[in-house]
């Protein structure tokens, strides 16, 4: 844990760097991966099983028979959890369909957008440590939504072969249209190229690790585009004397152990609230299982002190992290100022877990200062925008001299005369 | 000219090949661009203007005077085309900002979005055969109106060291905040890396030659963010036999003048209007002053007679072009079928060159087949939209059952006791 306190404006600049990230080299590696995936297909695929899964998966695809007994091997809450969180993700971001907008920018001319599914995605969810059944709720439901023709969910096997059942529930009932059993590079090339199984897709979403990242950015060389670049997952709190120690230690926490590069940053104006929330923390983290890696993470956390809010907000605009926690009595006060963030959590009882789970905003969200040039997960992640226009013969009229001038002070006469062509016909 | 008459489908495959970009290894020079204008900045920058441009320009930045200057330089019809240009481009984008709507999920749950600028954003101008001042109204008007705080323009100086009239008055018109002389992998590093002139920005737009594409994908490992991946310029035309000959010949010669690379496609179900179309492009390409690009264009351009419009636009959205002209008497029956293509113009006076300048869309569009998985630049491409959320009392206490459950399923405790540690507290 770093502490701060009032840290002068010239020293902010060192204070919101992200470490470094180890950029292992790996390119040869996922050059060779998305070749033998090319090669060799499905059957790739089973070798990468056995070898970096220890997996035996005679099958890649999922078969209908292991997603009905998937229903049986998780539990009534569970069910009933999953179906309530999907329930509210689709709320939200079907509100954020939007309505076709025809303007008319000069008479007889009708311009607008309209929105058109990206046909083929893939969603590829970790294996690990966590099964982020969450993860596919927060990519599928907009899929479907948007009308994505096909939805691929790739995810690594266990060492028994299998597909954690919340994982298959969650898929199934979001309208994923084929399930796979592989992880890792090999999934996102089997995404990308194709096997025989796996269709290839348009853009690929979804988290993993620095492998999965990497093959990521390499799907791009063929065309595919992906949600976003990746980088460890962020919070930042602000609080202020209204703010609840004990819940703020359980927000940061909550983030610190995601993993031991987890970004944890805590800012208040009041010093008992700070010294209560370090408190706080040293308490609860001893009842976590997973402890070692939320210690890990806070080690490199930064507490910090600071004169007034409005100086706290300005701070979390320069690091501009993947979740902002206002823990403040009058946050309304400062939503206009928040101005590079992922998701923003307004007061006391709007912990990150209600949006990583079930409030319905999206959790893919930007990290590492992509906050600042990137949005987070949406209905417009599965969509392209197309605009449209119609002239009309009067449109051409009174717009045709002006494209004339332009396109030739642009020495682009071909561009001139496809007007001038048409407006001597009329 | 390369005609197809009825190609069986299983043959489209290779008909909507793009042909394969020659890939030179630039990296190395691009990598020491950036290491030249890291270390020296300004300086690097005037070194390579008299370098690569064969220019002497004391200072990278234009002064006032300089753009004072430009309003003399450039006709009062210029000036006015540029004029209703601008304020169509700013209808139209203007028409796609978005009401904040605030949707309750759960009851005492609220959610909701709020856009936010880009705060500092990079528009690359190119030099060459063309000064495209309306690259500058189709960026800078949408970067205005988003409310990007700075709006930095590069674009290479002539041999004396002076900038287009044009640009400089388009520049600022649309409220670009400041325009520097240097071109090529310079300017995006300089816009990348900041110099002490030009300040680093986090979102770079604009087109260029293949040494701007790869500086643009190489300033990405900076955390700056770009428009979209680069091709060259296409259109395809779909023309029934309502379509007039020599409209189409004209639009599918105003794609063929940008460059050699220009990518043309023809379709009609109609043999006239197909032989009438290939008659008029040979008459009108001789008067064009850039009949060479064209002409090379046209060479490998796809000239295809098909026996249905439903075909044709299948074909088009297996292709997804940049430009889609729908030159069709019933276009309006067409319009849903189109799921993948940039911009789409409707019937016979909607010629290409009125989005290109004027009509109000946007003609930074998504090439070789991006547009299946991207938007051309809208509004959209300047802001962020950022997720914002409330849970009351009462919400939480709606919603944290669910939350725990998911929490504990994914084996994350601190998610979990984020909401347990409030709701014991109620």
């Amino acid at each position: 844990m770093k502490i701060y306190r009032y840290p002068t404006k010239d020293t902010w600049k060192d204070l919101v760097k992200r470490p470094v990230l180890e950029q292992k080299e790996i390119s040869e590696l996922i050059a060779e991966i998305f070749a033998e995936v090319k090669k060799n297909g499905d059957k790739a695929l089973t070798d990468f099983n056995k070898k970096f899964d220890k997996a035996d998966t005679q099958s890649i695809s999922v078969t209908e028979e292991e997603i009905e007994n998937a229903e049986n091997l998780i539990s009534d809450d569970l069910k009933k959890a999953i179906r309530q969180a999907k329930e509210n993700i689709s709320k939200f971001h079907a509100s954020q369909k939007q309505e076709i907008q025809k303007i008319e920018t000069t008479k007889g001319v009708v311009c607008w957008r309209e929105n058109r599914a990206v046909e083929k995605v893939g969603i590829y969810i970790p294996g690990g440590t966590a099964p982020l059944f969450s993860t596919v709720l927060m990519l599928a439901v907009p899929a479907n939504l948007a009308g994505c023709k096909e939805i691929v969910l790739c995810t690594p096997p266990d060492q028994n072969g299998n597909i954690n059942p919340a994982i298959l529930y969650a898929a199934k009932l979001c309208g994923v249209s084929g399930i796979f059993k592989t992880g890792g590079a090999q999934a996102i090339a089997a995404m990308t190229l194709g096997t025989e199984s796996i269709p290839g897709v348009s853009k690929i979403f979804g988290p993993g690790n620095q492998f999965v990242v990497a093959a990521k950015e390499y799907a791009q060389r063929y065309g595919v585009a992906i949600d976003m670049p990746a980088g460890p997952s962020e919070v930042l709190v602000i609080a202020d004397e209204q703010a609840v120690p004990e819940f703020c230690a359980a927000d940061l926490l909550s983030q610190a152990e995601h993993g031991s590069d987890s970004q944890v940053v805590f800012i208040t104006t009041d010093l008992k609230v700070f010294d209560e929330t370090i408190g706080a923390i040293e308490r609860q983290i001893k009842d976590l299982p997973r402890s070692e890696f939320a210690g890990n993470a806070l080690e490199n956390s930064s507490f910090i002190v600071m004169n007034s809010i409005e100086e706290a907000v300005e701070f979390s605009n320069l690091y501009a992290p993947e979740h902002l926690i206002l823990a403040l009595g009058d946050f309304e006060k400062y939503i206009p100022e928040v101005r590079n963030a992922g998701s923003v959590f307004l007061g006391n009882y709007s912990c990150e877990s209600a949006g990583d789970y079930a409030s319905g905003t999206n959790h893919t969200l930007p990290t590492n200062a992509y906050a600042k040039n990137y949005s987070g997960v949406s209905l417009d992640s599965f969509v392209k925008k197309i605009t449209f226009q119609h002239l009309s013969e009067e449109g051409l009229q009174n717009l045709g001299k002006t494209i004339e001038v332009m396109a030739e002070a642009e020495g682009l006469l071909a561009h001139k005369n496809a007007v001038s062509i048409r407006l001597k016909s009329l």
